[in-house]
Formats: structure tokens, sequence, C-alpha cells
């Protein structure tokens, strides 16, 4: 009540002093003005960059503006001005607000996009950017490193920013923590919308980084409040966070593959966050728990599948005596009135535990030191589910405390404790997602300074009639934490119209490349049967289907002296159903381009035969793959089959996600079918997944040098089941992970070769 | 000053409710009256111990006091309640007060003498012990470890108590961080006198500690305040500061063998300390750094001459990635207005730098990341030498910018900045040590946030008339803090009166062995020149002298079947002079206690002649010398000299702090002349300091196993000078320790083995 009164006072300050102001406002139409506007500006004044397109913009935003009257730079209408090309903007001096802009069709080359710093000398205090974007504004080049939003400086805020699409190394926004000009920050990140991040394929790709490994001890006082994290899918961490005193409340993050990771610092406050998650995804995290004294209450975990690192609640080993950039035991953290609705095994514990790798890790790598003085209470746990498992462990968890956890059903978990209690629940459902326990008030464990713990997930006071987990009640108008437009900014549709795709039917050759060159976003083109002699090199950039309608009178495509069937260039989604390639020896049938594969393309194959390539997939160094589907396939009398073997600087990066080969038959591939690599002990990517089921592979292998016909190495998910090998004059069929868990199922081979499993796998150090 | 207003509403307050409170007061005589008195009381209560003797009194002080109503256990009398034998003090719940008790005569079995909490759920709050003494209540086994206060729990105080005498393991005092119930302390040790501390010949012998290398996470928010640390000389640290966020402030210390130093945790702020040294000592330090944010201001450091881990202002080098327990980055530093007078080369950078010592240490040790965003602006340095040398490095110092430094002579450092400025001084003197400087306004540096220093040493305002240096200027009553009755208790005498010691002739054995065991502090016996033929096994446990006044015809002493010749025991200072020894073969002429050697000795020789014994000195596991000084002496005839070769634990203890071996003769010592031994990689302590100077040995070492005459593996300090070695069976004669700049000077060598040095020593890791 306090706290409100004194905000109420300073917002009545505020307005009092604002009417005060000088308001003196001036609109610029070239850098040059604007430079010259800056140079003048006066605490007060507003700069205004006139609508149309700035190319190429540098923007360096400095001055001293006051609390009552900061200088403002502002787009004349929100949205109508674009910082285009190389353009980038720099906040340096005091009290320095920046509204309206939109970044895209362009990347800078600067650190960041926007960056709360001009050099070591002009930082940035007490200076917002608000209703912005950056769309896309990516560097072309995966492994080239910057961040978008820098912020420095204290008391800054970023907010109601919408910002989406980076795809390159390098956290989206990263708070700068070094020298006393920049600790302490209280900065807010507030209100915002984080559009989808793509899965980048490798490490260093968070939404969020507060600090570094270096500024574990930093008090970074950093809130991360009200933000909306959508389909942030980077790496395992959607926010990192890596100094102290850091606050995190009421955000959303949906459909988000990672976790919000407690990374490095302590004293975190992780309040009132809703996670959601869906039915297919075993990647959408929740909170991952490093260190000592955080409190995470009053947290809401909705429908989350994620095991391991990407768990629920996953609470880590730490290193013993860890070095300032590995893990730190976990120690008195605090776990209270959380909700787990129908979220599988939402609790993991000692999580990272990797005694048994201590054969190929040195000791500064292996997570021993389990939680001590961790209390887990007060939570509820709910499922649709007849029973559940609660707690999983992958080490004892003597240090953990559990009191007056409620669960709807029967606990099967092996880890035993009358601190988790099967309960009769009955849940009021709110408009939306929210529910609350009904029924008789629960018993609840009064813990060590619990009393901090007095407002549930939507404001609700609990000192009357307090409940276990992260809601006390619901009605109906609380449901605006799902409310996009509740976030980002007032002026950008983060979900325009889509066009109604068109369906083009060709049946030559001129009509085929015509309708290649001219597609649009979804369109589909199908072949009519019969025989195409092309040049090939056909270029995609994005949604496109080639088809042909017929399943066994496929059209025939034939290519002369391409060095490229298809061309995947970033963003192609390129689909063939019911078609036959047929290359000369020098054609890659698909192939990336070199160089510039700045987002994710897709290849999906069904029913298609490959006959007589270099290559089935030729891909580039930081190209990067979403899907590869090659289904109910034939491939034959072709050198190499899939590529994605080009990230090898051991770093954790690699060339695709998910690729999926099934039912097909391969037969005569003169080296190796795939060869999917991944280096470096990197744990911060799904880190590949590749599933090879129901084929057949016959005669193929003879030139492999490496003596394996399918190279897997450093893929953390392989399925091998149900193939059938038959005469490849190969040593070695695959060599598969047994510490991930990787094990042939149900493979039939005949003079073929063997498949291996080793257990641990030595793998270069990263960090 | 809005500070002091809500603290003097506070004080109104607390005493309007104090008039208000129930008072009911409650005198008892034994511990279960006591323990009736503890369980009944109600806040207000006042139990009071009767004054005289209480034995092994373990006392459980839980309650539940208000602020306005504490409950209290006070002595009868402050000073007439002794807590002796196996006596302790626990204390758990609110609003405790203890006053007025003194523990001696006796040690605890449990693992602090104060503890400030019960068990685990019984932790303290909001408690206060003052006026106590703990006077050497000392655990007699010196490997044993304890603490004598232990803070837990949140807002307790530790004041104007004094403490004196602790010689076993552990700290004086610490601070326990561990859990939640236990951080964000903001615990009081205020206006304490801790006394003198010995020499405890190895590490784990701080008088302060806070927290421990797991907590360098941690809140700590102590704050040290107007302590007085006299002679604290247990180890190189007289207060680890190993936690965040503590408070050094107007601290005195005099003479202490040691640093303040911050080994983990970071956002220290050390304002308006006093450290003082003298002419002859190098052990005495000022303020070590390591990790991040400190803010060292205001501090005043006279008189000191301590170099490397032991200057004024000692800059460590970290080591990168460092592991939890070792030695982080020193970053973001800020060292300003601080006086150095008569300070020799007070700025140490670099320190602990050991890059050439990779042969023998793991990475995880090496000590290479330099100081980075250090500031070091507006001190003061002032010399009546005629030049200073002020910077000595031990690395490049880029990170490090100095910025208004002035000096009042030439700097002689190698390292060159403009940074530190020449510039005529005059000091104007108060009363004491004290001295501001005069003349003309020194331009100062104004850096991030320099207006936190609002305030000089003395509580001045640097508003108006700012200064380089601790202090802005000087008036007569500023001098309270070298005053020793404003630190302590209300009642105990630091500083009783000494008697005037005896003097007795003897001339008999019976009067011999009389006087002995008669002999009270101070004692000087002397002995007729003669023949005495005795059991021996004398005792000695205080300072006693045997002589003669005869340098030539001096007294002889015959030991006839005595296992000792002299026994020393704790506390024993025996000094002999113009005396000869003679022994049989079995036994040792001077010999400590098997156990029990809870305080060190000391052992003075001057003229002396031992012949026939089975060794000079022989000493067990845990005992510890002092000084022991040989010179002028003969030693004949014997079969092993000086043994200090017992902590072989390589947890870096040793048996002697000082040995001087000084223009003796030794012939015929059949095994070692000397083993003087530490073992371990730790750098707490002097590490040994042993002179052999000016002697001739002759015939010795025939029978010595490890072929090494002189044996000071580990110890530090080693001076082997002007010595003649004639005819000597042995292979080496010494074994020197480069790195420690050990070298031979000046010996002469026939026939006797060789001088050796190794420049770097495997030494086993003790952390």
């Amino acid at each position: 009540m306090y706290k409100h009164l004194i905000l109420l006072c300073s917002l009545v300050l505020l307005s009092a002093c604002k009417e005060a102001s000088l308001d003196a406002s001036q609109t610029v139409a070239t850098i040059d003005e604007l430079n010259t506007a800056i140079k003048n500006a006066q605490p007060g004044d507003h700069i205004v960059l006139k609508n149309g397109v700035w190319k190429d913009a540098a923007i360096k935003f400095y001055g001293e503006g006051t609390e009552a009257n900061p200088i403002s730079l502002t787009a004349e209408t929100p949205g109508e001005v674009t910082l285009e090309g190389n353009s980038s903007l720099k906040l340096g001096g005091s009290y320095l607000h920046v509204s309206g802009l939109h970044f895209k069709n362009g990347f800078t080359t600067e650190k960041a996009v926007i960056r709360y710093k001009i050099n070591d000398t002009t930082i940035a205090y007490h200076s917002r950017v608000t209703d912005c974007v950056i769309e896309d504004f990516t560097n072309p080049d995966r492994d080239s490193k910057n961040h978008w939003i820098e912020l420095w400086g204290q008391h800054n805020s970023f907010d109601h920013n919408y910002v989406t699409g980076k795809t390159n190394q390098g956290p989206t926004l990263r708070v700068m923590l070094k020298g006393n000009e920049n600790v302490n920050t209280y900065h807010q990140i507030k209100d915002n919308h984080f559009g989808p991040r793509p899965r980048k394929g490798g490490p260093r790709a968070e939404t969020l980084q507060l600090g570094d490994s270096y500024t574990s001890m930093t008090p970074g006082y950093v809130n991360v409040e009200h933000n909306y994290f959508e389909r942030c899918n980077g790496e395992v961490e959607i926010i990192s966070s890596k100094s102290n005193y850091n606050t995190f409340k009421n955000n959303v993050f949906f459909e988000s593959e990672g976790s919000l990771v407690l990374r490095h610092g302590n004293y975190a406050t992780i309040d009132g966050n809703v996670f959601i998650g869906n039915d297919n995804s075993e990647f959408i995290g929740g909170i991952r728990v490093i260190n000592t004294g955080h409190w995470i209450v009053n947290n809401y975990f909705y429908n989350l599948k994620g095991n391991e690192f990407r768990a629920p609640l996953a609470v880590m080993n730490g290193i013993p005596k860890s070095p300032l950039n590995r893990y730190n035991q976990v120690t008195d953290v605090v776990v209270a009135h959380n909700s787990f609705i129908n979220s599988k095994t939402p609790w993991h514990f000692g999580v990272g535990a990797n005694l048994s790798q201590a054969e190929v890790l040195p000791a500064s790598e292996i997570r021993s030191a389990r939680a001590e003085r961790m209390v887990v209470a007060n939570n509820l746990i709910y499922t649709d589910a007849p029973t559940a498992s609660v707690v999983k462990t992958y080490d004892s968890i003597t240090g953990v405390t559990f009191k007056s956890n409620f669960i709807n059903v029967k606990n099967t978990s092996d880890y035993k404790t009358d601190g988790i209690i099967t309960k009769t629940l009955e849940l009021s459902e709110g408009d939306n997602l929210f529910a609350a326990p009904q029924g008789a008030q629960n018993e609840l464990h009064n813990g060590f300074d619990f009393d901090r713990i007095d407002q549930d997930l939507l404001g609700n006071s609990r000192d009357k009639s307090n409940r276990a987990g992260a809601i006390v009640s619901v009605s109906s108008n609380h449901q605006e934490l799902l409310d996009l437009s509740n976030y980002g900014t007032s002026w950008f549709n983060t979900r325009p119209a889509q066009k109604t795709p068109e369906t083009i039917t060709v049946s030559t050759e001129a009509q085929l490349a015509e309708a290649i060159k001219n597609a649009s976003q979804g369109t589909t083109i199908t072949i009519t049967p019969g025989t195409y002699e092309v040049d090939g090199n056909y270029a995609f950039a994005k949604a496109v289907t080639l088809q042909s309608t017929a399943t066994t009178n496929r059209p025939v495509i034939t290519f002369k002296n391409a060095t490229k069937g298809f061309e995947l260039q970033p963003r192609a989604k390129l689909k063939l159903s019911n078609i036959i390639l047929k290359g000369d020896k020098g054609t890659d049938a698909f192939a990336t381009l070199e160089k510039g594969m700045g987002q994710a393309y897709e290849l999906w194959l069904d029913n298609v035969e490959i006959d007589g390539f270099k290559s089935v997939l030729e891909t580039s160094k930081a190209s990067f793959a979403d899907t590869i589907s090659i289904k109910n396939s034939i491939i034959k009398n072709t050198a190499r089959g899939i590529q994605l073997n080009k990230e090898t600087n051991d770093k954790g990066d690699y060339n695709a996600a998910f690729v999926f080969v099934e039912d097909n038959n391969f037969t005569n591939v003169g080296m190796n079918v795939l060869d999917y690599y991944r280096g470096g002990y990197d744990e911060s990517t799904i880190g590949g997944s590749l599933v090879v089921r129901g084929n057949t592979f016959t005669q193929c292998g003879a030139q492999e040098k490496s003596n394996i016909l399918l190279k897997t190495r450093g893929i953390v998910n392989v399925t091998l089941a149900e193939n059938t090998f038959t005469n490849n004059p190969i040593k070695t069929i695959a060599v598969l992970w047994g510490e991930k868990g990787q094990e042939p199922v149900d493979n039939k081979t005949s003079n073929s070769g063997e498949i291996k499993v080793v257990q641990n796998l030595k793998l270069k150090l990263v960090y």
C-alpha cells in the first residue's frame, strides 16, 4: 500500500512536471539535420524523424535531459519511420526517450542495433526505448555475432517493443554489466513482445542474457516484467540470467523451446510467470535452477512435456568448487506456491549429474554437488492423467525438503516423500487456462520468510485465504496476461493476414522454370507427368511445393550440366512429391547457398526418386535446415547422400535441427548416405535430431573413406530402427552414442558391417 | 539527515517503550535455576547470574523478547561472574541480551564459546552480547578447531567485548552465512577490543572471518565498526571477508601481523580505518584486495613496512575463471582519498602473480588475471624519506587508472604514471598521529559515484573543502579512535600492573630444583659456578632465566637418567646464559610436552654448552615456539639438533615462528643439526623464519639418513650466511628455495657436501 502511495505521488509529480516542460519540437528529414538537432537539444526538446525510409542511418543520440524534461527522439508517425540497411541507434546521456522506430530490411555491422552507450564515457542513464520494432534485422551469416539490444548504464527502460527474427549468433537482448557505471542497473525490460526467434542450431542464441559468466558476482537488479515470449526457440535458454537480484515477474513464455535459466548469479525472484507448452514438443521448458538464494513463486506451468534441462522445474547439480564460468551448487532456493498443470514429471532434481562421464570430462566439468537447503513447498500439481510421476531424480536429493505439496492423483515417482500429498482437487477454471484449486483449505507450510509471498499470480492477496499453487482464486477479468494486445507496440501488426496460396499446373520446361521463378509464398506447382530436361539451379526462398498428382506415372526431371538441381536459399520451404529426378554426376540434387544463409530452410521429399547425382543434399558452413524430411523415396546411383557436416568448428553448432529419413530405398550410394555432424561439448541446444527408420540400404558405401555409412557424430537424438542393410561394402553402419540413450532397434544387417554403440564421447570443451 | 531523523525517532520510541517494560528481575545461582528462569522468561525479564565461578556451565539462552522488551541475561556485577572449565553460551530466539560475563580458566568442547544459534531451528535474531570478556579460553590442542564467537541469524550484535588469547585452529569470530536464515545479516560487530592473538604457525587463525569460500555469492551485510585490533597476529588475515556488502568502518589495526583481506565476495566498503605499524616489522599489513566492486576510502596507513601479501595496499592478480575457493580477478575497485604516511612502497599490484610457478602448480592455481577497471585516485602519500617508490608491480597493470594522487617527495617507482604527482605538502599534525595536508587545494579527480565519499576519516564533510587523502582537517578533539577506553568492556583491565620480577641465587642442586619449581613470572635464577648433578625434567611454564654471571667459569649441570633436561610447557619463556649442560645419550636437553601445548613457548640460549644429549630440542606435533634463539653456544657429541619437524600433515602448519642459530659451534652432531618443516601449499602465514649465520659445523651428520644437514623444507624465510662447514660426512648441507629469494651467502664449505637451491618446490595443495 505504502509502495502504491509512493508510486501515485511520483506519477502526480511527474505529470505536473511534464506540463511544465519546454516542449520544443523539431522535425528532421536527413541524418545531418538529425545530428544538428541532437547537438543542440535541450531538456524537454522533441526531435521528430520525418516519415519514410532512413537508410544506413547510424544514429548517435546523446544529451542531458532531466527527469521532468527528457529529450525525445520519435517517429513522425509511429511505424512510418523505417531504419533500413546498415542502420543502428546508440544512446548516451540522461533522460533520453526514443519511440516509434521500425528497424527492417537490413542488418547492422555495429555491435548492436540499439545500444545504450555511445562509448565508454558516454553511457545512457534513465533512458527509454519504447514502441519500436526490430524485425528480421539479422546478420545473414549465422556465425557472425552481435546483439540487437545492448543495455548499458543504469535506470534504463526497454519497453513496449516488438522484436523478432534474429537468427545469427548472440543473444537478442543483452544487459551489459561490466564496470561500476553499469551495475545496480534497475533496468526495466517490460511489456515487450519478443516474437519468434528460430532455432539456431548451436549455442549463443538466447533471447535475453543478463550479464555473463564474469558477472555472476554483480548486482544486476534488472526487472523483466510482463513480457510475452513467443516461440523463442534460439537455444536451450530463453533467458539466461547471469547476475544477481534480477526479477522475472508476470511474463508469459508461449511455446518457447527453452527455459528461464538462472545460469549465473543468485537471489533471483521468479514470480508469477506463465509457461505454456503443447502436447507435441519435449523441448519447451520452464525454469532451470543453478546457484543460490532464488525465490521461485506463483508461477504457472501449463502443458509442458520437457525433460532434464528442459523440465518444467529443472534443479541442477553443481560442480564442487566450480570454476567461475561453470555450475555452482544449488543452495537455499525456495520453490513455493507454483502450479504445475498437465505437465509430465514436473520436477527434475540433480539434472546434469554426470559422474558417469568422468572418463571423458575433466574434474572441473563433473556436476556432483547436490542441491542443499532447498525448500519445495505449497505447490500444486494437477493432471488429467490417472497418475503422475512427480519427481525425477538423477542423484540423491537429501538436501531438498518437500512440504505441503498437493497433487490430485496418485504420485508414482520412485522418490517418496510425505511432502507430496495426494488430495482430491477440483479446479475452478477461469476464462482461459488459469485455474485455482477448490475445496477445503490446504494445510500449508510456513517456511522462513514465506510471508514475502503475499500475493498470488493474479495479484490476489494471500493474507486471508491462502492456498497451495499459484492462484488463490480466479475471476473473469484476470486473463490479460494472455492478451497479445497488451504487449509490444501500439502500431505493429504481428498477425498480418495471409494470402491464399495459389496453385499452378505446368507441362513444359519453360512453364516449370517460369512458375518457380514467380512463385509466391505457399504456391503449389503441379507438374504434369512427362519428361522435363532442364538446366536446374532453380532457386527457392519461400514455401513452394512441386508435385505430381500421379503417384506412379511420375514426371521425370532431368538436369543437364547443372551444379545444383534445386538451390535452397534462406526461408526456402521446398516440398517435392511424386517426382523423379535424374542428374548427371556433377549435380547436387539439392544445395544451399555458399554464403548468406541467414535464415533456416526446409526440405520435404515424399515419393521422390533421386538418381545419378553428385549428392542428395549439399550444404554450406553457416547454413541451417530446420527440417529435412525424406520419405518413401528412392535414392540410387548417387555419390553422396545428405551432407550436414560443414559446422566443424567444434563450438556446438550444427547444420540441421530435425532430419527424418524414413521408408526409403538407398541403392548404390557411393560414399556415406548421411553425414550429420555436431562438435564441441555443448548443452545449449536440442543437439540435432535424426530419425532413420524403415529404410533399405543396398550396395552403399563402397567409396566411403571413413568406413561409416551413417555418420552422426555428436548428434544428440538419433533413432536407428527397423532398417534393412544388405550387402553394403562398409565396416561400420553407424556409431551410436550410448550416454544419450541411443541404441539400434530391430535393424536387419546382412553382409553390411556393424552398428556400434559407444557410451561416452570425448568432445572438445567449448567454454 | 533523513537517516538521522529516523534514528532519533527510533531511539525516542525505544526509550518510551523501555519505560513501559515489565522489568521483572530474577537472580539465579545454579545452572538449574538458570534453566528454569530461561524456560519461564517473558519479554522484559532480566535474568541475573549471581556473582562467582560458574564451572562447566553450558548455557542455552532462548526466548522471544521484543524490540521494546528484550529478555536479558546479565552478571550480578559485570566481570564478577566467571564462566570457567567447559563453559559455553548459546542463544536462540529474538531480542535476547547478554552482558557482563567473563570466560576464563577453561575452554569449550562445543563448536563455539558463544554461539548465536542453539540448533538449526532455534537461531538468534535481534540479539546482543555486550560487555563480556573471553580471555585465553583456548583449546590446549592447537590442531583442534573451533570458533570463540559464531554469529548466526540476522540483526545480531556483538559489541563492547574484549577477546584475547586464542591459539588453536579456527577464526576467533566467525559469521556463519549458510541458509536463508543467516544471510542479509545486518550484524553489528562494534566497539570491541580484539586483544592479542598470538602467531599460530599455520593457517586458520583469523581474528574475524565473515563467511567462507562457499558464501562468496552471499549478501553478508555485516558491519564491522569501531573495533580495536591489537596485535592480532594469528595469520596473514586479521579479517577475512568472504561475503558481499560488508562494511569496515573506523576500526584501528594496531601492530597486527596481517591485513584486512577481501578474500571472497564483493562490494565491500572499507572506510576510515587506521592501520598502524612500526619500524621493525615487515609482517604488519594493510588491505589486500581480491574480487570486484570494493570501495576503499578514507583509510589511514601509518608506518607500515609490509610487502606483497602484507603491503599497505596489496592488489592481487586473480585466477582466470577461478574455482569458487580460489582467487577471482580484481575489477571495478575504487581506492580513493586514503593517506599513506611513512609507509614504505605502499601500493603493490599484481600481488600473487605466479606464472613462473606453472611447473609446480596446476592451472587452477595460476594467478594471471590482472586488475581491470580499477581507479586509484585522490590519495595522499607522505614520507619523511627523501624519495619514495610508491608502486611495486608484479605484472602489467594497464587495467589500473591513477588520477590525482599526491606525494611530497620524488616518486622513484619503475612504474610511471602522471596520476601520481609530486607536490610540496605540509602536514598539520593533530594531537596524535593524524595529519592533514595543508597548502593549496589539490585538483581532485571526480570519478563515477565519487560523490559517495562525502566525509573524511574523522567525519568532516568533504563538500566544501575537499582534499586528497583521508583527512580534510584535524581538530584536537578527533583522537578518540586511538583511545583504548573507547573499546571493549566497561570493567575489564587489559593493562594490569606487572609485579617486579625477583632474582634468586642458588648454589646446590636442591636449591636449583626448588627455585625452578617456585619461580614466578620473570624470575631470574643465578647459578653459582660449580657442578650440579641433577635429575632434570625441570618444568617451565613462565618466563624464567637461568644464568651465571661468570662467562668463562660457568656452572656445569649434569643430567642423570633424565628423559628431558628442561621441559618447555605452554607459555614457557626460558632463557639460559653462561651455563654448561651435560647429558647422557637418552636425554633431550630441551623438550616440549607431548600434548596440551596450548600456548607458544620461547627458548633463548646464550653462551651455553650442550654436550652429550639425545637432542638439543625435541618437540611434539601441535607444539609451537614463537622464538628459538641459540647464540654463541657449543653443541657437541649430541645425536640430533633442533627438531621442529612434527607438523607433517601438510596443511601449512609448522612448529616454530622464528629460529635464530648464530655464532655457534656444532661438533659431532650425529644426525641433522636442524629439522624445520612446513608442508602444504599455503600462503596464510609468515611461513617460518630461520637465520643460520656465523656458525661452524664440524664432523656433523654422519648418521643422517636423509643426507641433509640443515633440513628446512617448506620454510619460507631462510638465511644461510657466513657459516663454515668443515669435514661433515654428508651429501647436502641444505636445500634452499629459490622462489622465496633464498640463497647461500658467504658460506665456506670444505669436505662437507653442497648447498643446493631449487627454484620451485612442489607442495601438496591444501585447499
